[in-house]
């Protein structure tokens, strides 16, 4: 087998059998394949596509090229959810705990945020102290104690999906279904879990803005890890307002800590309910979804969620004491208010744009190269629909540097949209996938 | 500038400003944009296309990656001709050498055969003792010595598009028709001649089967070479029967010796003649294109052609007594015939099998790293539409190597097919651009 018949066969539109992918993928791990010859092939697939069996096949061999965990010597099912990433969605922090309290195992391997949008591990590693580069060992151990692990990717976990990931960041070949979903799937089914719940955004502040793209992505999700036996269900989840009302790396841990403690927003509070239900539903720990929601909230009324938090942190060697006092979080230097023209109703937040106003003050990368300030961001005071006096703080931004401070007031002041009208809320949920 | 967003931006099918071109061929001749960019760049227009715009500044921006050759101490028009490539098309040995008697200066620089295509270094590199990688100070002074030379592509000449080539040939984007013509286009506009020939093949042995395709290529160069001010003029000629009767490196140049003292195939002198004419009618040396073919056809039955690539040869290091006694080329240890089954016409003479046999007999190179063996191939008795009576030859195999023998003649015997009626001969030039 030749790489570039390989590449040619997807160029010109065939269907790459499995032993193919396989080849591929194994010789690009080892370097056998060159770069230039994986970047060819993804900007083929950005192209002609790929059909189910090939991106299933895709995501076994980028899952097999490294360690896929195994956790046989638990005594209970496992498992975990992945979101497609937005702004101020930080529900990984709050679901995570109430599942494991409800006796799930959590071995959750998340990710860092890029561009306007933020990622778990930068939100983690705003607690002083907290290490999420775990060894395996270390994260076996954490998980082994406390029902529940938070780390990055690892280099033993699909190194190769790490290769072709990074590869595709400067090649222009991201934006490609097949290659979005086994990315996702190679790294979650190698986590050695039972059930998978998809959070997947749609609107302005996700990847895929429109629906039948979300859509579209989920239902391979939903199949590759059907076809490798897992039990999935999919929601697709209103993007076109951040998630909650804090934007930037500390501000959130902070807001998830008051959600833990039954002081959360609304939106982000019932949707971190409910993904952990789905996750207790699909491994049968209870009878129905509705008994599954009810579990859940019990978990976070009685503190059992915030206790299950502060547990994980230390064993990860950071500070419990956050979850008694924020103020242990990293706080900026000033805090600026935002302040509205006119009176009316909140009729639009540009996700988007909340997103890179939060990325311009630091709590971003603009590149994977860059460092992150994890104090500064953006707290919302209205969400849409909200009535708004003139002269009422719309949003409170936390500074560390003014360098570019003007010109992240002007998207903000553009992003918040008051008008006279009362808009239509968006359903939070868009749709169900199981 | 970066070359993520270049590649996105063709990606999306927008058209490419040539400051985007020059930058992207600027940094990656330097190796600061590194081949796996440059890839999926390659495949991104393999399946947008580029508009003529683009195609231009590309062949420019490659160019211009290394040195663009000067004549200004050269008292005459320099003008030059390129093939597609094909199988026994030999021309260059004979038309160059026949321009030059004209007093046209013929600074050629040619390539290499690979696969089922022949090359005109291979065929030069068979004359013992020839030198085709001359540095291009010795170029220069044998072209301004004998008005013609004859070399292969040197490092200084478009290393961007040396460097895009062999990438190309590995990541399967070789089959696109802007980067053939600009990679074409940018090695011969660094000749510095005033005017190009172009020899588009097409038929079933040539790298553009169909004659729309092959025009369209046509076009595209012609365009390329007018828009920097070069005259230009493409005929687009047969290649569903090899040209000339031999096929493989010493039988071409024998071939051309012989056409060269007017013993030539019909078809060959002709189409050689008909450029040759056409590379002095575009530089006026003549006033016409009819009193142009007849100065190319006095200078070959003077044998004034002859004498000037005698006089070629000996220049560049070659045995000029190869003119003289063609024995003195590599000869075969043994030749077998390959004789008719049944007795016809020649209906039709497969054309990439032929080269294909070539190949095998140690001709033709299978990768660019395999070694050729200047002494084999095959020479053909018959062309089409030739009566053949049963047990005739119809081709004598050149062979050094019996090791695929029984594989070359079958697939010979199939490459020729003779049958009752008389096929009609289809004419050597299609079409003529100018």
């Amino acid at each position: 087998m030749r790489a570039v018949d390989i590449i040619q066969k997807k160029r010109d539109g065939q269907e790459l059998a499995r032993s193919e992918i396989e080849f591929f993928i194994a010789a690009y791990t080892r370097s056998e394949i060159p770069d230039y010859q994986a970047s060819a092939l993804a900007m083929a697939v950005f192209f002609r596509g790929m059909a189910e069996a090939e991106t299933s096949a895709l995501t076994e061999a980028m899952m097999r090229s490294g360690e896929v965990l195994r956790w046989d010597d638990l005594d209970g099912p496992k498992a975990d959810k992945h979101s497609t990433g937005g702004v101020g969605d930080k529900t990984s922090l709050i679901l995570a705990p109430l599942a494991a309290a409800c006796g799930l195992y959590v071995p959750m391997i998340s990710g860092r945020g890029l561009g306007h949008t933020g990622g778990t591990l930068d939100k983690l590693e705003a607690i002083p102290g907290l290490r999420v580069s775990l060894s395996l060992a270390e994260f076996r151990a954490v998980l082994r104690k406390c029902r529940l692990g938070l780390i990055g990717q690892t280099p033993e976990i699909a190194p190769a999906d790490r290769k072709l990931y990074a590869l595709r960041d400067v090649t222009g070949t991201v934006e490609s279904l097949p290659l979005i979903a086994s990315s996702i799937m190679s790294k979650k089914m190698a986590e050695g879990i039972d059930a998978l719940v998809l959070d997947v955004k749609t609107g302005d502040g996700a990847f895929m803005q429109a629906l039948p793209d979300s859509r579209a992505l989920a239902e391979t999700m939903v199949q590759i890890g059907r076809g490798m036996g897992k039990r999935m269900a999919a929601l697709i989840t209103d993007m076109d307002q951040p998630l909650g009302r804090s934007v930037g790396n500390a501000l959130e841990t902070a807001e998830c800590i008051e959600s833990l403690k039954g002081r959360g927003p609304d939106d982000l509070v019932s949707l971190s309910i409910e993904l952990a239900a789905w996750m207790l539903h699909l491994t049968a720990l209870t009878p129905s979804l509705e008994a599954a929601r009810a579990r859940v909230r019990d978990s976070l009324a009685s503190g059992a969620g915030l206790r299950k938090f502060q547990e994980v942190i230390e064993l990860q060697g950071g500070d419990p004491r956050v979850c008694d006092d924020t103020a242990r979080l990293p706080q900026a230097c000033e805090t600026l208010e935002l302040r509205s023209e006119r009176g009316g109703r909140v009729a639009r937040i540009g996700c988007r744009a909340v997103g890179h106003a939060a990325m311009l003050l630091g709590a971003g990368r603009e590149t994977v190269q860059s460092a992150i300030d994890p104090a500064v961001g953006v707290v919302l005071h209205k969400k849409v629909g909200d009535p708004v006096a003139q002269g009422e703080p719309l949003a409170t931004l936390h500074v560390n540097e003014r360098k570019r401070i003007d010109e992240v007031q002007g998207i903000l002041r553009d992003a918040i949209r008051v008008e006279a009208g009362v808009p239509a809320p968006a359903p939070l949920v868009r749709l169900v996938l199981d």
